[in-house]
């Protein structure tokens, strides 16, 4: 038995914040306590943490990453060990990965697959969502089994046509059955079928560089897609989730829903909130370092976007971390931006991101806790294992200098990817140390994680439906 | 040159209600004018038509109508020589059929087959639009020279898959070309790809009968194909004609775009307004007569429907009749309510229904005026040839007795079918004598028209986009 | 019997455009017709007036003027004679004008008072509204006694305290008269007991001059009362007439009421959509020639209220005429913004200025023609005699030459005022002749009217609620 | 030092739901552990209480009581020792009553004039709002000290002319010296000029019962003066609470503001959600017991709010309780229905009439114990030290056995009043045992407590603010 003690620090959770004691006995919150109390710890402590002058929060969970995943003939850049590794770097615990069922192939298959990725190579837990990309009779009945064991989320594609694409119909018959078996239904909101008409008009007038991309992705295409979305999920009876929102246009139909009660949640991305389609302009091909869909918007949408993660009309903030190197691989779409790979890396900076909106005052700390670890934990069936600082808890948890100035840098970051898209700027707040149910994998600037560490979480439904 | 004088009646137009006279030279009106002013029309005049007590409003136009349209194997059951004739007992003295191009056909060879059927048979002037059926770059190049030939909408479905249907694309490829030709953009707005995976699902589980017709067309399934064309338009930068609305929520995204001034337009029918989803529940297979698409809706939708009306956020009234016998036709669905032919007679009892409604206090006289003839005399087009009564515009003219009651019944009734949907119904308000193009073709009960007298009209564009 | 024919135009009503010849015989328009038709009238005509190339339209309708109207210890600058004439050189053939019940005066006496200063001195017609400044019991039945009169119309101030404001109990009550008598009830929606204290507070400040007035009566603070006003004639059963909205906040109140069907209505000013809170801050004292209630907004708002004029969600345009001069009125209120008399001139270009919305392509020829004569003439119970070309209409005709330009200016206008609000701009249009019930009072920029010509008009109830 | 171990429940807060043993140390928990840990507490414990198949919450928050209120000639039955004693009862461990700033009198006048009521009588903690009822440099001056003796939100009524009421002016200067102080304002919205002048209507028209109460306040004019305190709170750059929303119309002016991101704050209370305007027309004078304001409302209302309360757009439930005998008191609108004293009993009812929405599946565990403790907490400066259980904060605990049925009833309840408006209703869940800062007050149906163990609390500005 390991008993640690993190001592003097500010607990943030959702919704608290507390000058409490954290006891970590092995791999979970044993106890919290007032200083005075925590006293009678330290004694028959093997570890003591020093957090005067920090916050204690939950480790980070990031709902939305994509490691090792094949895309257009190349892969994205991170490994499960890499990206993983980069992830406890920036203070995120857990991450949930999106298994793939390739079509003509079986979810368990997918599954399979996936599993073979990632265990015995990750630093952090993680879990999986399956993206469903061949939805029939036997896919569906697949789902119940895929539940079971403990992956609770399906993901579906509007986008895409020819690749992960599904129809209404497909998309209808899969919230069906989730509303059946109690998983989640999480949809790329965006009409793949018109965008690639404006795509293929884009590139028959010759028009091929990077901002092309920003432009035939309407934001409009978003928006209707997510009322679509709504609208199924309600034909259907089914809860919904709606990935990387960046049109304020979508947010406003997952406002209309939520107003009437209707279970859709929204999720947006560090990159929505801090970068703007202008940097699909930058001189020569340096473009292609910001495509990714939905794609980055006009300044103006980020307003509402900040204000949409205030009022709760969007619930959380992933990154969709989907690195390609811009040498090799963001060139393959050298004159067609069409075959530049879609995606951005993130998983490192998230919570840096985010904290930031709390220092310009944007959010509370407890909401950046929340949007950055609890709401994701809960929507996810990882609640109150993860998402927390509480008795019985994972003990997560993450030692944060909220005063700690750092630069974003590809020269410094740790994921596996040749550019950083927030290359240069400064963020205040660091992350110090972080716990991986209970054990210290990052302290002080050294990464003492190994690979293997982390576990696949069978995570249980949506904690948002009861 | 003959001149007929219409006396004594009060004149109704969209924005006018006037004691006048009407002189009629030839096929035209001539002139309007104080009753004593045109007592010196009276001695030249070779006819005189007392319209004492009477309406003297402009002929109905009915934007929306099928006549011998093949569908599901079986044909619509009236001509254009019944259809139109029936359409003249009602009042009406202009429709816009809706010309067909087949899957693998030319746009013209679907107008030229249209032409063939019509020419030399109606009874009053009609006007095609085309359904395409069939989207591809050689069949978009085609519609600019049909707006030349004076057919300057087409429909697009986003119901029926395999049939009719266009998927968001081929859409917006053809919104795209009427937002440079100047050619209005119709759809059938339903979410035909979710559908037929219900009527699958109702199939299967062995629910056949016509009540499932209303449970598998969900409103929600309506309201999102609107919002869907609404957003397509928006990114084509076309107006929009969103036929046959029966259902609240999808009035309500009407309504959110015209808040916002965008060009959309909605036509509702008779049958929503008077008739509800109940219908499908009659005993026997008689649900079956009521079988349209859009379907029929519960009772609520209709209050919205004629608030609709009132606040113009719809802007017509059409039948898209399109009537299919009970026997024989109909019949086909027994067993298979997919399988029965949607459709439903109206051509002949528009203008008294929507009286009803102004007898009912839910209309005014000029807006019954306004839904029935001006506004889609110049939503497609015909004005101010058609649509108003006006000096240079075709006499079509209609003598109404507003208090005259009389029985809608397929026993009385003109059109080619062997039931009515409102039979038993008493109405208040009976069409009294018909002018077509300054030819009297109806007159106290007696029909005077005859084949041919219809001709062909070009139209101009739609007249509310400038 | 005097006989003329207006020759060879483009008769323009609210939705008819017709090249067509009109024959006014005496007072009134006898017959629209052909001009093949039409050159039978000719051998009979005193006059011919030649109309080719020109628009032929009803004479505009301003249904609020405050002519010689007392305010803040001194009084409006046009007599009804000096106006009325004005009113003649701008196209406008009828005005509405605020009689006032004074405090503790009956309202009979009101009317009374503004009877004889109109009577005999107008160049056109008129008629009146009246402001009620003193609800009880008394007034309020005094009010069905003005309806049978032909003053089917009562203002409310929701601004000016101590002067014409009347608190909400007051207002519900006069609504529930008018719900009773058939008339329609005016409000002036600006929260005038807040807005008094922020005047204070910024005379308390030192903050004295003319761009404070913009910056106390803050815009929600007339989308407050707005929406109050609506709640209290949706409590009364009563319709709701909202003068001179200039915040877009304001009007999305009333777009939110319209949208489901409730009777209220819109009038805007010319003032609104072209000039803006700018203004306020011109050097000097200049400010104060723009100062009038509601006050002029920053620009945004032009766009919104440009777009409720054609959406309907506007549906008059009057000009609130009320002019005071420079020199010696509006400096009264040198160190006192809150003593600048409120109110500009306007009845001269209401109908140029809206022109100009025509030939910007922000509206059609027929709604600037509704906008500025058919409905405020049917709102205020003057249609059919007012706001149209039909026969047995009033012949109030005004040849409009689409194409001429001329400059707004002090130095040419008519109106009684020192300087004008729109100095310099070009404007594209012109009003070439005037009749008034037949008579051609303007013709080729000469006045041919004259003092007591205009009559004053009984009013029916507003035409919009049957 | 005392130590007490709650021992074996399922601790609930506004986020978490965690099996863990909760350490009382004197007046504050000191820790949270698990129970295997918890052990180690045993030992040194003076007390152990067995929540075995318990809820651990904190104690209920009720930020609107009215003890001993005078009110129309009477004064609210309950004094502060009752009330506070039923309170507790009902698992309320925390009231916030109104003191009143009477007119002339000064705001500190009043607010001793409370203290005086309450201290050494109250059976749990208590804060004071203060009601303002006469607006002036004076009082508002008054205000900044209030904010830093601990009262930190103040009450203005729209309702109530001649005795709490301030009009538009006083209270947009009362909002303006909040937005300077960080005072929350909190307002009774309903618009009590309309309503009066509805009241004497009725009477006029000898409508004198109860039931007339629910007709005279309408719906709308709740709305209405809603959307008035939001814009007002707007223009001062204040935050504002609503108390007892019941109109869903209301609510929706919540919504809208609250959907851009406005600090507005809706409360509404169990009363409205279990209720319904029916009551009002109960046989007899019966219906007397039912009027409040804002009053009840159609069935209808009751689905909103429930909604309302799960999207977080009415954030809190307090029981505005206000008893007054049925004998004398309620008797004393016999013939007079506006001077039956306006208020109802609840404040030992609330936990368990929303936890019955728990039970119905209209609200989680969690929800229920943010809405009835922890929001409120937060909202009144209250958290962390109540409304969670922490390390740190005080011990207001409360046992609550989720499966116990009682009945609620005036011949069982402890609130001093003749009659309980929930009377014969069966509740599922009951309050087990009840800690007050660490004390026993209540437990296994016996009242433990006593006069002057609550205490005053200074409360710190809202914590929905930064």
């Amino acid at each position: 038995m390991t008993r640690t003690v993190i001592r003097g620090g500010l607990v943030i959770t959702a919704t608290e914040e507390v000058e409490a004691d954290v006891l970590v006995v092995d791999e979970q919150v044993a106890a919290l306590g007032t200083p005075e109390l925590a006293e009678q710890w330290l004694p028959g402590a093997d570890a003591v943490l020093d957090a005067e002058g920090l916050y204690v929060i939950p480790g980070g969970v990031d709902g939305h990453t994509h490691m090792e995943m094949p895309f257009g003939g190349t892969s994205s850049a991170d490994t499960f060990e890499t990206g993983t590794r980069a992830a406890a770097w920036g203070g995120t615990t857990t991450i949930i990965d999106f298994a793939i069922q390739s079509i003509g192939g079986s979810a368990p298959e997918g599954l399979d697959t996936w599993h073979a990725k990632a265990e015995g190579n990750c630093a952090v837990d993680y879990g999986f969502h399956l993206i469903l990309s061949d939805v029939h009779d036997g896919s569906l009945a697949e789902l119940d089994g895929l539940v079971g064991e403990g992956v609770t989320s399906f993901k579906l594609f509007m986008a895409y046509p020819g690749v992960f694409y599904s129809d209404d119909g497909r998309i209808l018959r899969a919230m069906q059955r989730a509303a059946g078996n109690g998983a989640l239904t999480m949809v790329h909101a965006e009409n793949g079928i018109a965008i690639d008409v404006l795509v293929q008009q884009a590139l028959a007038a010759g028009r091929t560089d990077p901002r092309e991309h920003g432009r035939v992705r309407h934001p409009l295409l978003e928006a209707e897609a997510t009322h679509r979305a709504i609208q199924l999920a309600r034909v259907a009876g089914a809860p919904l989730y709606v990935v990387h929102v960046s049109a304020a246009e979508a947010l406003d139909e997952l406002v209309r829903a939520r107003d009437t009660g209707i279970p859709v949640f929204g999720e947006t991305c560090p990159q929505y909130l801090f970068l703007t389609v202008d940097e699909l302009s930058r001189p020569g091909f340096e473009g292609a370092k910001y495509v990714c869909s939905t794609p980055l918007r006009p300044e103006e949408h980020q307003r509402e976007l900040w204000r949409g993660l205030r009022t709760d009309d969007l619930s959380v903030v992933a990154t969709d971390h989907c690195p390609f190197c811009f040498a090799s691989q963001k060139e393959l779409g050298i004159g067609d931006f069409s075959k530049i790979p879609n995606g951005m890396p993130g998983v490192e900076h998230r919570l840096d991101l985010l904290h930031q909106g709390v220092v310009d005052g944007r959010l509370t700390r407890r909401r950046w806790v929340e949007l950055a670890s609890t709401t994701p934990a809960r929507m996810f069936g990882l609640h109150p294992r993860k998402g927390t600082i509480a008795p019985g808890s994972d003990a997560d948890v993450v030692l944060y200098d909220p005063r700690a100035e750092h630069v974003l840098s590809a020269g410094t970051h740790h994921m596996n990817v040749d550019y950083n898209p927030y290359e240069g700027r400064t963020v205040t707040g660091a992350v110090r140390t972080v716990l991986s149910r209970g054990r210290v994998i990052l302290d002080g600037g050294e990464y003492r994680g190994r690979p293997g560490h982390g576990r696949f979480l069978r995570r249980d439904t949506c904690g948002y439906l009861t």
